[in-house]
């Protein structure tokens, strides 16, 4: 087990997290939509995560992407990754958190699994939408 | 097509937002986790969504819930909802915005469909994925 520090992200991570975000964009063949700005000290893994509070005060938290470079897997990164972010969530009193992942990433579902999490597509149905670009546009008349 | 007027919530709205969420709740069996604190005038549909913003600015927007009561269907008024969801994500700098929808829900799916939107479950794989209770609090230690 690597000895981990999980912590805050800060400005002069940018250019790191930017280019994990690079790495993971050619994982899932993204890669046309990544723009790297800066350079920076070494990063071996990120999570990046979103809190979510409406009138209601916090409710969901959204884990947009879970990343650790392929060299330092298997060291329970990403394990600490999410337990970090469960910590956070319930600080902030929010009841739950997702995520997304693609049906061939069996390595990254068997981790949430074993780690406690719901597969609601399996299980109840729930089905991933997306807006973007040209329909977005069109939706807004713009 | 019915006159409505779109926009942001106020807090004088929070009861009868509730007491819709309660109506989706009930559709989607779930009305056990709802809890109603105070009434107020009429409202006949409504959209939740949250913007997210990261380092690197606006990128995504999660669209929580949209519902109609349903005698006031059939009208637009989800369209409509979708329609400024986009206008505001664009005017914010997002690039998307997401939603998630149960498969049985064919309505709001084919809806979304003509709206432009890309069903990512059945088109790339991705599942929906949620940590909850218990499994939050163990992953916390707390």
């Amino acid at each position: 087990m690597a000895s981990v520090l999980i912590r805050e992200a800060k400005e002069g991570d940018c250019g790191n997290i930017l280019r994990l975000i690079r790495e993971l964009a050619e994982y899932e063949k993204l890669s046309d939509q990544v723009k790297i700005s800066e350079e920076g000290p070494c990063v071996v893994g990120y999570g990046l995560y979103y809190f979510i509070y409406s009138t209601w005060k916090g409710r969901n938290i959204y884990l947009e992407d879970i990343y650790v470079k392929p060299e330092y897997r298997g060291q329970g990164i990403g394990s600490k990754i999410i337990k970090k972010v469960a910590e956070v969530a319930l600080d902030k009193g929010c009841s739950q958190f997702r995520l997304a992942v693609l049906d061939w990433n069996k390595g990254a579902m068997d981790l949430y699994k074993a780690l406690g999490a719901q597969d609601l597509t399996e299980a109840e149905g729930w089905h991933c939408f997306r807006f973007e670009g040209e329909a977005m546009r069109e939706l807004a008349g713009k």
